[in-house]
């Protein structure tokens, strides 16, 4: 069995986006191609920990999926095995350590563009395990649900989204879930990368 | 104003919390008395980073709150501020990174712990932030909710709170919530404590 096999699993979502976009220099990925695998993939952070896309079936919109890089299907999955001189062992605790640190690090980030680009204030962040809490993809991933106010009217200073999109987008204000606009996705995902780029340059330079 | 009414606003109840549980040199406190505060707090994780604790209104039977110890209303406050010589804001942004990298190494140790005394395989994670996202304590959480089996009769190999308790829980497999039993809250958050040290025992001694 080949390793890069065991590292993307072939039958899971979110292991096809790790193989097709791969950690670049910098996490906020430059302009990367939505069309590299089907359906489409509206990047807008990738490291080798962690990577954070559009949800392909937005709650809301700039509902963001925030994903470790590695398989792990539950969070539970992401487990430092008992210390041994195996050096296979030692590698994994290195990785799920790592990970969930970089998980628990880039929620607040993502959380920051989030706001800085819908306007929003208030968002919900939500990590299912197992099919009876209503997870899908079996691999970790955390939603970030943005809660826009009833009826509102303005988007703020702070918006880079203009209120007409969010008008438009086939969800907005309600419960239910419908596939992606891809044009809409686009501006949504390009705003969010250079939000990211914001807050990254504005202190997080050690990230 | 003093430093300590800064650090522990008064009217958050999960800085009455921090501060009557000050960190120990062990993560798992040793027999904390829940009566140390009012209402009682069934403490099973404290760090100079993060807590974590039974929810007084449970979901469900081992409901738990993973919080920071520093208060921070939202994600979007564990902020690291633009880089300056000011050494106010350096130690604002050390601390940020900190917690928030502490915040996700915790979230799999708690899970697994929370799996292995109630038998459950499938939870929920969920943080809210603000008043449209049901936020009600402003101070950075996470949920856990255990998911039990409908109608579900054994408890299984790993459990450690046994079969009995769990279906005299007050809300066990209701979605309402009520106040937690003390009797039941203690058994729940010793095994908790117990679980915990077996994963750090196992392999997470760096922690
Ligand atoms: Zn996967
Ligand atoms: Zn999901
Ligand atoms: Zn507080
Ligand atoms: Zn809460």
């Amino acid at each position: 069995m080949s390793s890069i096999n065991e590292r993307y699993p072939v039958s899971c979502a979110f292991c096809k986006i790790a193989k097709a976009y791969p950690a670049e220099s910098s996490p906020v990925p430059a302009n990367p191609d939505p069309e590299l695998i089907d359906p489409g993939c509206y990047l807008i952070l990738s490291t080798p920990q962690v990577m954070a896309f559009l949800d392909i079936m937005p709650i809301a919109p700039g509902h963001i999926l925030l994903t470790t890089r590695p398989h792990y299907e539950k969070l539970s999955d992401m487990y430092a095995p008992p210390k041994s001189t195996d050096w296979a062992s030692e590698k994994t605790a290195t990785q799920a350590k790592e990970v969930s640190q970089a998980i628990g690090e880039w929620l607040p980030i993502v959380s920051r563009a989030l706001c800085a680009v819908t306007g929003i204030e208030d968002w919900n962040v939500v990590q299912n395990n197992g099919e009876r809490a209503a997870q899908v993809v079996p691999h970790v991933h955390f939603h970030l649900i943005p809660r826009y106010q009833e009826g509102r009217r303005e988007i703020g200073g702070k918006g880079k989204v203009d209120y007409g999109m969010l008008k438009s987008w086939k969800v907005f204000g309600r419960g239910s879930r419908e596939d992606l606009d891809e044009e809409e996705a686009q501006v949504m995902a390009s705003s969010l990368r250079e939000a990211l780029k914001v807050e990254l340059g504005g202190g997080k330079a050690k990230l």
